[in-house]
C-alpha cells in the first residue's frame, strides 16, 4: 500500500464514498463511522463501523485504529476532535476550525477578526432579541447551530415576519445585493503550501433552495475570477490548518466579493474537479491525510456539473436519460449508490467537461431535458418479459 | 442506479479493479469471477465468486446472475462465452473475436485476411517442423497459445536454436527491423460507432521484458499519429463486434506500421487514459457493456505512464517514495491491491499528466528514481518505537 498511515473518516455519505473511489487507486486503509449501515461508504471501505460520530466515545473508539481523522460532515463531535489532538493524530479539518465554523455567530467573528470581507450582521440570542434589529431588516436569519442544505435560514423581510422567527442563538445579515453566487476550493498542504481551484459559479434551484447548476471557472472577468481565488486563500491561511475549504461568496453588482461560508471539507461545489482537474477535490484531501505534497488544480477545459435530485417520490432509484445524456461529448454520471430515492433528496450529478462554453452550455440542456432519478415503477421488469 | 444491467466480469486482478473503481461512479452492479480469494477485486465488486474463470461449468452457473459478460483477461472458457450468446446475454468482447485473438496463428491468418498490415509469419505444428524455415531465421517463435507478459516468446537466430525451441503449434515470424512500439486503444460501441485515443510509445524494460514507460501521444509525425488510429480502428472493424482493443504495432524504419497483436479488453497501455483523457478505457467498456454512446477520448494535454514493478524480493508491498513523486505537477499514483509483492510483479503504477512533453519528462525522471515498491520491513514500526 502507499503509505502507513489508516485513515478514518466520520461520516459515510455521498462525500465519503468519492473519497473512497479516489483512495481505492493507492490502496490505502480507510475506515468509516457512519449511523447508517445502508450509506454509500458501507460496502467500500476497509472497514466500518456502525455509529454515531456526534458522540464523543464513539468516535475516540472508532479512531483508535486509525492514525489520521477527517470528516465528511461537519456535525460531528468536536470534543472528540480536541481529544484526539492531544493523543498526538493527525486531525484534518482541526478541531480549532470545525468549532468555528460549527457556529455561524462565531464564523461570521472570525472572518471579522482577521479582515475577510464578509456582509454585515448582529448576533441574536433568542426570538425577543431581534425585536431590537428591526432597522437591519430586509435580511436573512440563520441558527448559529445545525443548519444544512438549506436548514436553519429564513428570510426576515419586516417586522410582521419576526413572530415566526427561530427562537435561539442566529446570525441576522442584511439583504445584500447579489450579482452571483461563486465558491472557490482552497486547499492548504501539511506543509502550509496553499492553492486554489478556479471558482465555480452556482446557480440555484428557487423550489429546491439547492445548487442546481453550476459553471466551472465562473463566467466572470479575469480580475475577479483572480480575486475570488486569493480570498479564498486568505480564509484557509486565516483557519492556518491543513485541509480543504469551500469558500462561498457573494459577488455585488459593485464587483466585490463577500464570504458568506466556509465547509472545511470536500463540498457539492467542488465536485466538478473529479473529471475537469487534473487533481480532484477528494485526492487533494487524501494527499492532506497522507501528508503528501498539494495537488495540481490545473482545469481540462470548460465545465459544468447538474445535481440530480430525486423526483416523483419515494422508491428504489432509477435514473432515466443514461443513453440521451452520454451521447454529448465529455459528460459523466455519479449515482451516490443511495438505497432510496425521495423528492428533493440529493441522488448524484452530472459532470460536463468540454473545450467550450458553448458546448458545455448543450450538454447542459441536455441533462436538464433527459436526466432524471425517479422511483422504479414496480414489476416493470415482468411486464415487458410477458409483454 | 444506472442501468438495470448486471455486469459479471472474468477475472479480478488490477483490470477488474480499475474497472470496479469506475463502474462505482455509476453505481452499477458488478459481479467478479477470480481463483484468487484475495485477488484485487475481491472486496469491492457486488459480488465475488471464487471460482475458475476457464472452467465452462463455472462461468455458465456465474453468469446466470447478470446480463453482460465482459474479461479482463483472455484465458477464459470460449466454449462457455458462446453458450451464453447462444442464451442471448451480451458478451463482450465476443466469443468468435477472443477465439481467434487466444490463437496467436489464428489471429495472424485473420489480419492477413482482413487486409490488416502484419509481419510475415509461418504457422508451425512441432520442433521437427521448424527445420523447414531455416531462411526465415533470424526471427521469433511465439506459442500459438498460452503466452502472457513476455511467457511463451522466444528468439531464434539461428539453427543451432533450433534445438531449444518450443515443441507444439507456434507462429514463427522474422525478425522485423522497428524503430517504435506503438499501441492505440480503439473503441467500437453497441451502435457500431468507432473512436480511437492518441496512440502511445512504449519504451520495454529489457530485463523485465515489459513495458516500463509509456509516452502519450507517442512522439511522431501527426502523418503516424493518424495513420495508427486509422489501423486501430480496422481492427476493431475487422472482428466487428462491440468492446476495446489495443492494438499493439510496430513503427518501420521506412515509417510502415504493422501490427503485432491485439487484445480485446481493457490494456497496460491504456492507462494513462485514466488521468489524461476525458473518458478512460475503462469508462468505454462500462458504455459497451450498458448499451451507452462511446465516450470523449479528448486528450488533457501530454502523458505518460510508468510501471511499479516490484523489486528487492517478495513480501507485503511498501511503496517508497511517493511524497518526492507526487511532489511533481500532475503526478498520480495506482497500487493494484495485491497482498504480496515478487520481484518482476506488476505492482502498480504512476501517471503523469503536463501541459508539455518537457514537464512530463521531468517527472518521469523523479518517478524512476524515487518510487519503488519494495516488501516492508519486518518490525521496521517497532524498532522506530523504542528508538
Amino acid at each position: 500500500m502507499a503509505g502507513n498511515r489508516r485513515i478514518g473518516i466520520l461520516g459515510g455519505g455521498q462525500l465519503g464514498r468519492m473519497f473512497l473511489e479516489n483512495a481505492l487507486r493507492y490502496d490505502v486503509d480507510v475506515h468509516v463511522l457512519d449511523p447508517d449501515a445502508d450509506c454509500p461508504c458501507a460496502h467500500l471501505a476497509t472497514s466500518f463501523t456502525l455509529g454515531r460520530f456526534d458522540d464523543r466515545d464513539t468516535v475516540l473508539r472508532f479512531a483508535k485504529e486509525v492514525d489520521v481523522i477527517g470528516i465528511e460532515i461537519e456535525h460531528v463531535s468536536v470534543d472528540a476532535l480536541m481529544e484526539l489532538e492531544r493523543q498526538g493524530k493527525t486531525v484534518i479539518p482541526s478541531a480549532a476550525t470545525l468549532r468555528i465554523i460549527q457556529d455561524k455567530g462565531a464564523q461570521k467573528k472570525f472572518y471579522k477578526k482577521h479582515g475577510i470581507p464578509t456582509s454585515a450582521f448582529a448576533l441574536i440570542e433568542n426570538k425577543a432579541d431581534l425585536q431590537r434589529h428591526a432597522a437591519m431588516l430586509p435580511a436573512f436569519l440563520k441558527t448559529c447551530t445545525g443548519g444544512y442544505d438549506g436548514k436553519g435560514v429564513m428570510a426576515i423581510t419586516d417586522t410582521a415576519d419576526m413572530g415566526r422567527a427561530f427562537d435561539g442563538p442566529c446570525v441576522l445579515e442584511p439583504r445584500v445585493p447579489i450579482s452571483k453566487e461563486l465558491a472557490v476550493i482552497a486547499v492548504r498542504g501539511t506543509d502550509g503550501t496553499t492553492v486554489a481551484y478556479d471558482p465555480v459559479e452556482m446557480v440555484f434551484d428557487p423550489t429546491l433552495n439547492m445548487v442546481d447548476l453550476l459553471l466551472a471557472p465562473a463566467r466572470c472577468a479575469t480580475s475577479i475570477i483572480d480575486a475570488a481565488k486569493a480570498l479564498a486563500l486568505d480564509v484557509a491561511n486565516a483557519f492556518n490548518a491543513p485541509g480543504i475549504y469551500a469558500v462561498e461568496m457573494f459577488l455585488t453588482p459593485k464587483n466585490e466579493l463577500i464570504v458568506n461560508e466556509t465547509a472545511p471539507r470536500a463540498h457539492n461545489s467542488g465536485h466538478f474537479t473529479i473529471e475537469a482537474c487534473a487533481s480532484s477535490q477528494f485526492d487533494q484531501l487524501l494527499r492532506a491525510y497522507m501528508g503528501w505534497p498539494t495537488g495540481d488544480t490545473r482545469m481540462h477545459g470548460q465545465a459544468a456539473m447538474v445535481n440530480l435530485v430525486g423526483e416523483g417520490g419515494t422508491g428504489t432509484p432509477q435514473l432515466k436519460g443514461s443513453a440521451e445524456l452520454l451521447a454529448e461529448p465529455g459528460t459523466f454520471i455519479h449515482l451516490y449508490g443511495k438505497r432510496e430515492t425521495r423528492s428533493g433528496r440529493k441522488m448524484g450529478h452530472v459532470t460536463i467537461v468540454a473545450p467550450t462554453s458553448d458546448a458545455v452550455d448543450k450538454a447542459v440542456k441536455v441533462a436538464k431535458a433527459h436526466a432524471k432519478v425517479v422511483p422504479q415503477e414496480k414489476n416493470k421488469t415482468k411486464k415487458n418479459t410477458t409483454a
